[in-house]
């Protein structure tokens, strides 16, 4: 079932409601008014497939997706391994999870079984198989959806023998082992790789070396069994593409190791619209689109999203009238070929029973939620053409999982808090300020390409970033990076000799201490002129770097503290390029300066119009056009004038004006693609 | 030993101090001093009782009780299953708790042991049925409390044996199980009650209706516990009444369960006065002391109280002069027929050693504190004719355990605090400044008889309380509900078609959407003139409701966010009587102003004086007799003026003032009753 | 190696980088740069020393001793028993301890072993005497450090038979016990030694003289195993003295009990200079070194202090520059023989990686902390004569560390917060506001010598204090006690019949009751002007005592609440002293007045000019000499002039300006000693 335009639909669980052939009915009825073209099945139905071993139940959901089909829905299938069946975990106590303090888990919750377990992967094969060879060339099925929000570790007996496998692999030796963990320190040298043992609350656990290598072995082993189920779906005889949804900021898994497994990234997306300033909100879910869409640079999926209120948020508000569609076509503006909820109908019982749907409890369609669906519906049709179009950034943000897990596991100047996230998004803010689209990326990735890259808080140098980095300064590219970046090597052993590592030339200084200040401890860089205006200040906190200068010129200047006077902020010119240093966590003032400052420079500023604050203008493209989002995050209204530009209205006002939550879409001739 | 007016006293431990006889003699003589009749023995005396298995030691207690008896002082005597021996935990492990992580409890603490057990019921049975053939028919003996504060749960394997019966009891086909647990979701459906276990932070915890069972199996377990208790005094010959002494607010028990099992509702009262104001410190207890009173709608005991500060909570402070006496005539004011302490001596050693005690280490009657209780002896003297009477309350509020259960379990709106109790007091304070007696009633209760009943989040509807609200409505009663009401069914399945539940006719009106509002958010209702007076309005928080009114008139509207102008709060008149439908969590001032005009309309309004905040009316009577309790909880004095009423002086100053924390109770014959 | 002077160096761990010879080179030339003249060694070598059983390697130990000892660097060796190899965990994993909760640690961490395991004795037993005979007759070597900041406690089957075997040593027979510990109340009285478990959060943990037993019994049992350690370095040959490494305000040791083990004590000091103002952290890590230097009443050693910033405070801030000058002196003004840091080189990699250290991961001798160092190094250089000079301290503060455990863990007045160190510490501010020299006693410590004596909330009696404070007021001193003094006996068993036990005739007064004040709550105090000014009034929070006074004089007057009127603060005489006992926890000018008047009234008073806040006075003296050291915590510079005084300038400046964190040391001849 080719489609075309964009997915709209969501998780649908039939299962839940076999008894009731009236209400699978009406399901279908509903489906159609609101312009549902799709259903995601599957996810967590293994009882109703198997409800004993190797007794399945294909009939129900083969009559269910022929139903579909016959009404032009086309299906994402899931495979069950998110939550297993009861009679599973007690034929094969083995398969349930084994917790950091080494308590064995009991049956319940979802995500609660071992990745390693042979018995456990046995199992799936088989469903996975059965369900590739019933399903898997379905005219309905168009995507398979391996597991659902992978995430969690295992600590049982087959994990460790696995877990010494793979660092007897990496390291090759114990002293070698030894060597990049340190375990001197304390005494904890090991005599072999038989003596490891996983990180556990009751024994090491500050072993920063093993825990990062833990966290490694954790996203390896996952991928591994996300292969293992698409393997079992490939020898099941299907060749559809592949997607596992993924989760905001979750800090479990590195989502970049599994881009090779994926046709398509997705994700669910949750965010708590209303409690915070909606422009706060918008900023914070377009990095996580942003970031989503990074990982293959391609269209993405918004695999789930709540139609009106979720039930897991300590406080679960109401979407108001408009948010829904301003949150849908936020998904579609960044870059997601896909509008899904989670989920069509609403459980009766058990935990999510009071978790937003596109079908509540009372059942009618005389609801506003339902209405509020069926308006995305119309607005996703209108905008079909733009299906499939990516987005082209040329600035981009550097954030890599590993660093960052080896960054927040270090005791270091500031175990309270980093706020890494925190400047990484006065970062984005300052670029998405006027109107930048914008890749985050890993230190796997290349940096060509890009005109403008900023490495907030680059702890950790891997992959070679310190030739990536010098190489494209070299070529004329602009690199911003901050305080704690480049102190350690990919195992956390601290880089002797200076940082930034192998850096100091670039940058024309050398850092030389790094302050930390309580709360409510501030300071200030007040501009030598050289850069900003003088007189300017910005003020900072949480961190101060004392750097000597060499090459580089001082753009800022701190202003109290012993340290008055030393340089704040610095730029080095190195070769055809320019390379920024920032000592200290400054505010956002300060960043969007900066980004004005350097993307005027390199020439990047597009959007011909000025973008007032909880303003958000994005642009996808294919081949043949061009298209630009913008959208009213305010509560005041934004009259926009493309009049007399190449921009043609393709979806909003015509008078220009976009209310609050409201979207308007135009397009022009991709001209650059032509050229 | 009959005894007349009140139960004076308290528990009393000398089995710490059989060394030294003198302090045991000593304490005879104070006892009297102090006007106290009655001693609390045998709360965790097992191992003073039977200090090895087998090996009974009575006599220390039968010198104790025929001391008593000869100095006129009666008994009621425990039964040890509070705290059991050591050498029985070590011989019987079994007989320990299992929590609910599945660790093992070690010996220690007080209710820390298996109410299934078979062992400790057997160890139980035996020291119970030899108490009660040595104590049962002594003279000085008048009823029995069993066990203490009975609280907690356990997840031995013998108590999941009893879970899995209970419930294949309930729902005789695991489908049915599957069905009301809605166990599709997640894919946690039970091939066979031999499958299910009691929820686990290690395993299952979010199926709700897991969960509701297995607290109403607990209860139940406990429940059986009880008459087992009682089975073994039975047996051994003694047919004197029976209690339990129960605990504020307690949540691990449906207190209501055990109604059937006990001859007086009794329990242990340990408010902060001095924390709050007084007013509200009173309130809070007003409302536990009537809830206690209402499971048997006769009077209740009121087991233990402090004479002074405690010592287990976290700022334990002194009663001032006057507190003593407020806070227990307070409990008579609400129906009890006993004041007694906690403890009459103080313990040396151990973890209350600094809990208030009639006498002290210091030991002499010289003590502030010994005043005081020689105070409240000779005022429940003067009060002795009011033993025995009831309390006849119009007024009632729906308060039912286990749709609070399922309603706290359950994750929804706002998870972070629903602030169900809150809402609860805001009703009870309203009708209690009107000088009401209010019973707090559970849903297997009827509802005829009231005029008015209050229903507060009534999240589940069961006991077919649907039918009896109709009714009630129907033959004239005024009932109100609020938001959240009629969601679920008593298995926490959400109904389906609509909420309130069967109700919407009645109310006139169906509930729409919940909204949840955020820490600070607010809104407000205007009132439409039709109930309120014109421009009156009400701030409200937490959650609004949307509602369609159908029949229903609005009475306030909302007037802020998107549903500005929906309604906040409506009437529908229903055959004879009247539906209110509460849609917001609204401040304390409009549950004022509507008990007012609700009492006003329903001529229930009794009492010919104006009611001061922190001044609290209420009444008992008997057959000949009514009588009104005036409390002062303020700083000033109040002045009261019955003189030229039907009301006479019984206890208090002639002038009609009366002081901080002063009480004066008035009587007058009982009409209604020779009517 | 005989040193003069100061010991000046730190932890050194060359086992860390015995593959990079250039480096361990280098260390050498840059401690001599910095006057360092001694490394600790052998802390955590364990593995290095032993890598497998019986494999022993001193090798590389041997060379690096030898090299230091060329170089005039001499080396406090330490026993490795602060953290254990891999390959013994694994071997023996009795070795590793058993929490309270009863679960098996994990290899990992750094006190993980069970102190009573005879495994682990006989394994630290042959590395003990095996670095004895090698090295405990170098020249290089000078001290032994026994094992490192030794804590915790372990609950394995050894430990309890351990256990057992002291309670009966103790007791003698259960009988005893279980009236020692008042075991009737909740009926757990033991019927032998066998039953008796340690406190478990599984099991008892309210049984207070259980909970005080068993901490008794951890520091018996450490200090046991401190002994069994001097055994093996004693047979293997080596007589040299011996310390350990004590921790600020660590409360799970009564370190008094280490006194006759130890020939030196020593502590880790880490305070969080900057936090708060200077003069705070000055005021708090002072009576920490006074703590530590009473335990002996000799010069101790600064064992560990760090450089710069550490890494796992909260935030770990950098030292201001002169900070680490005015930290390492206080640390000598108080009586300290060494500065010494954690650590020489910094580590590469695992938990303290980013710690501070002389020698930094960039490693070059151009850095600021380095050069701080060396000026440390210089000023100890130029104060060579003041080492092995001692304190005489006149006043005395009394802290009891067994009074303290019985307090803390006690459920009294304010569970909350007792607020002891608070009040301990406003009698040390307000007399060393004086520039008086305080010693911190405990309860086993005789009070003949000292002229002033406060007992700041001594909860229990022990070692019959009473006595020692009854002759110590009869003999003239002047003894200061607040409210909860006196409650209870060494077993924590309340006393009968009055408190303050026994003292009531000293105090002129009998405690009736104590109330507990709520945060945020407040009393006062109104002078009578009988010893504070007339008018003269304080403010009091937390607890205030109501007395009833007998022959003692009322100073204060409580102003509110219902005992307004009642002493707040009262005086006895006794014989030929002075007893006075404070109500309330007042303010800090209370104690600021008082101990002004106290000590003028002693003629305590000897330093010839006034101490402003934030400046430190304190002195040390040897036979020949008196030394005086003024420390300058605040920002404003401090002029002191003693030009026409018997006290001439041993450092500072010739003007007497001493700017922030600056410190002058003057000396005059010793008087006293001569005469």
């Amino acid at each position: 079932m080719k489609q075309t335009g964009f997915i709209y639909g969501g998780d649908y669980n039939p299962e839940q409601w076999l008894d009731t052939p009236e209400i699978l009915k009406q399901d279908i009825e509903y489906m159609k008014a609101a312009h549902i073209n799709e259903v995601t099945l599957g996810v967590f139905s293994w009882s109703a497939l198997e409800p004993q071993e190797g007794v399945y139940e294909f009939k129900w959901l083969r009559n269910i997706i022929d139903n579909l089909y016959e009404n032009g829905i086309s299906v994402i299938l899931s495979t069950p391994s998110g939550a297993r069946p009861k009679w599973l975990a007690d034929s094969y106590p083995e398969v349930l999870r084994v917790n950091a303090d080494r308590t064995n888990n009991l049956f319940g919750g979802r995500h609660n079984h071992c990745y390693t377990s042979p018995v456990y992967r046995e199992a799936i094969y088989k469903i996975d198989r059965k369900l590739s060879e019933q399903f898997g060339n379905h005219p309905a099925v168009t995507i398979w959806h391996i597991s659902n929000e992978l995430g969690g570790d295992c600590h049982c007996p087959l994990c460790q023998k696995a877990f010494r496998q793979w660092i007897e692999k990496k390291y090759g030796t114990i002293e070698a082992l030894n060597k990049a963990w340190n375990t001197a320190f304390w005494s904890h040298t090991y005599p072999s790789f038989e003596q490891v043992e996983s990180p556990s609350p009751r024994g090491e656990q500050e072993l920063h070396g093993l825990n990062l290598d833990w966290k490694r072995f954790v996203t390896d082993q996952t991928a591994d069994f996300v292969s293992w189920e698409k393997k079992a779906i490939w020898e099941g005889g299907s060749e559809l593409p592949v997607t596992i949804n993924m989760m905001y900021d979750y800090k479990g898994l590195n989502y970049h190791k599994f881009k090779d497994l994926i046709d398509f990234a997705s994700w669910d997306s949750y965010p708590t619209w209303h409690k915070e300033e909606e422009k706060e909100t918008a900023l914070d879910t377009a990095l996580q689109h942003d970031f989503m869409r990074s990982i293959l640079k391609k269209p993405f999926l918004l695999m789930e999203s709540c139609p009106t209120a979720t039930n897991w948020q300590s406080v679960s508000k109401l979407k108001r009238p408009g948010m829904l569609g301003a949150a849908s076509l936020q998904a579609v503006a960044h870059g997601a070929d896909s509008v899904q909820y989670f989920q069509i109908r609403q459980s009766r019982g058990a935990s999510e029973k009071f978790h937003g749907a596109v079908i509540d409890h009372y059942g009618g369609m005389d609801t506003r939620v339902f209405e509020e669906v069926t308006g995305v519906g119309s607005q996703l049709l209108e905008l079909s053409e733009i299906a499939g179009s990516t987005v082209r950034a040329r600035a981009a943000i550097l954030h890599d999982c590993e660093s960052r897990w080896a960054m927040e596991d270090s005791q270091g100047p500031r175990n309270k808090d980093l706020h890494y996230m925190d400047v990484l998004k006065k970062i984005f803010h300052g670029l998405r300020k006027l109107g930048l689209d914008v890749d985050i990326l890993d230190m796997e990735e290349e940096l060509k390409g890009y005109d403008l890259v900023f490495a907030p808080m680059l702890y950790m140098f891997r992959c070679d970033i310190e030739t990536k980095i010098r190489n494209f300064v070299a070529k004329g590219g602009t690199f911003v990076m901050t305080y704690w970046s480049g102190i350690v090597n990919e195992n956390d052993l601290c880089h002797l000799g200076g940082t930034p590592h192998q850096l100091m030339e670039v940058f024309g200084l050398r850092s030389t201490e790094l302050d930390a200040l309580y709360e409510g401890e501030r300071n200030s860089g007040k501009s030598t002129g050289a850069f900003f205006e003088k007189e300017k200040r910005y003020e900072c906190r949480n961190f101060c770097n004392l750097i000597r200068t060499d090459s580089a010129e001082t753009l800022l200047s701190f202003e109290t503290d012993f340290y008055e006077g030393y340089p704040a902020f610095a730029r080095n010119s190195y070769e055809k390029g320019k390379a920024y240093y920032i000592c200290a966590d400054f505010e956002e003032s300060f960043y969007d300066d900066l980004c004005l400052k350097l993307v005027e420079e390199k020439g990047l500023l597009k959007v011909p119009f000025d973008i007032p604050e909880g303003v958000a203008v994005t642009s996808r493209e294919n081949p043949l056009k061009k298209f630009l989002f913008i959208q009213n995050f305010r509560k005041d209204k934004f009259l926009v004038n493309l009049r007399n530009t190449e921009w043609k209205l393709l979806m909003g006002d015509d008078t220009g004006v976009i209310g609050q939550y409201g979207t308007a879409v135009y397009w022009t001739v991709n001209q650059e693609e032509r050229a």
